[in-house]
């Protein structure tokens, strides 16, 4: 079974990848581009057959080592 | 008009941070990890209004700058 966990900087966090990313689509002539962040996603293939379970290790493992919850929020999608 | 970008390395393509956090997952006691990816998420607030159009420019934006289309791949999504 497979899950992508999905992690973002929270709303509010200063985000300089992103940043970043906006200047160079700036400077390569890309107008129009208002804000960029840049996060991760995580794909886990899970030995767990159970849609339920798989869902909430993968959410215990987005917060014991992927994600830093602090600074950053995450969702666990199942496919 | 919100786009999601997300770039994963292409099916075959070595990728060390996703083996590392396979390896970090696995000291931490979570059993039945069998594979990881690592990839990112680039959400871009653009301008544009048109759906179609603000894909295409996302798409433009991840060939030319966002992805390695050499090693990674990538999918536009917009919200």
């Amino acid at each position: 079974m497979k899950a992508r966990v999905y992690v973002m900087p929270k709303a509010g966090v200063l985000d300089p990848q992103g940043k970043a990313i906006g200047h160079a689509l700036e400077g390569l002539g890309f107008t129009g581009v208002k804000e960029v962040r840049a996060g991760k996603v995580i794909e886990l293939d899970l030995a767990e057959t159970d849609p339920a379970k798989a869902k909430a290790a993968a959410e215990d493992m987005a917060r014991r080592l992927l994600a830093n919850t602090v600074i950053e929020s995450f969702r666990v999608e199942i496919a």
